[in-house]
């Protein structure tokens, strides 16, 4: 998605080799504008596929999930991650360890919002090492729901949780692919 | 807002004499038809105050305040919730203390997303007994910012929250507020 593009080499921060600082426009300030072009976007790729459930994960899937679930005509629900143990039976419930935070935390949807009569399309605003993806993929299918696919802001497609997740047969759309970055050199998308 | 307080009286579920659920359509799965009528109706109420900047804080108020700027034509901003201390020099900084989870947690915005020169209207899902909101409105202050006011899905009108804001002059605007609430009778309105 070229405007996506754009605005990352225009305003995304590099900061050593694997941080990318977007927060003017995707996930501090949002750039609501912008969120529904990311919107439409998913809309055409996922196009067809029967979406009728949007899911994400706190926090910052959220915004990008509204904006898109409008082109959908769907419900959204968002993932909550909690650092509680003891979790009812009334939840569905994933562990994801986060690599940024160096822990483990619980995800959890309850079960009355997702059931095999859905098809998901797990919407996030970045993909690195795919722990949160695959625990929102783990999370629809204890559901027992279809999963469409997922849509992603940003990849970074140097880190592996891109090409695992294509590899076992989830259909991952990535708006914005990035090959390497530095901070020499600012980022280079794959495609 | 009549379709609101429909929706909370056939959707909403009172636990004890304080606690409303309404995570089937705002606060978990968050049901985005009902939210563009949200929009909307803060549009309607803050029209013509020189709203710029919407800030919210995460995760429950993102979805509306993202689904709200589109009618504002402007961007979100969400205050993130830390537990860390040492909280560097680049962002305004608040406490908050969450009744709900029993504990103080910082707040925080990036320095670099509210100045002198905006004009901000915060929203959120709930005011209860106020403490997010005070935390929002010391960050706006903090800036140098206007506020607008602040525009809240559902009040807890048989908590301080709201009266005592307003005394202070701040502009709220809840768009249902709940008077009393019981397992019996269900929720009962202020207006």
């Amino acid at each position: 998605m070229e405007l996506l593009k754009q605005r990352i080499r225009q305003d995304g921060i590099v900061k050593g080799n694997d941080v990318l600082k977007v927060d003017s426009f995707l996930n501090h300030q949002m750039d609501i504008a912008l969120f529904e072009e990311i919107g439409k976007e998913f809309q055409r790729r996922f196009a067809n596929c029967g979406v009728n459930k949007i899911l994400t994960i706190e926090a910052s899937g959220i915004g990008i999930a509204c904006i898109t679930a409008q082109f959908f005509h769907c419900p959204v629900i968002f993932a909550k991650k909690t650092q509680t143990k003891n979790i009812d039976g009334e939840v569905f419930a994933t562990q994801v360890e986060s690599f940024t935070h160096g822990r483990i935390y619980q995800v959890i949807v309850s079960k009355k919002f997702l059931g095999p009569q859905d098809k998901v399309l797990i919407v996030d605003d970045f993909l690195a090492n795919g722990a949160a993806l695959e625990g929102l993929i783990d999370i629809v299918a204890q559901s027992g729901a279809q999963l469409a696919g997922a849509g992603i802001v940003i990849e970074k497609a140097f880190q592996p949780g891109g090409d695992r997740l294509r590899a076992q047969g989830v259909r991952v759309e990535s708006l914005a692919r990035v090959k390497a970055m530095s901070e020499e050199n600012g980022v280079e998308f794959a495609d």
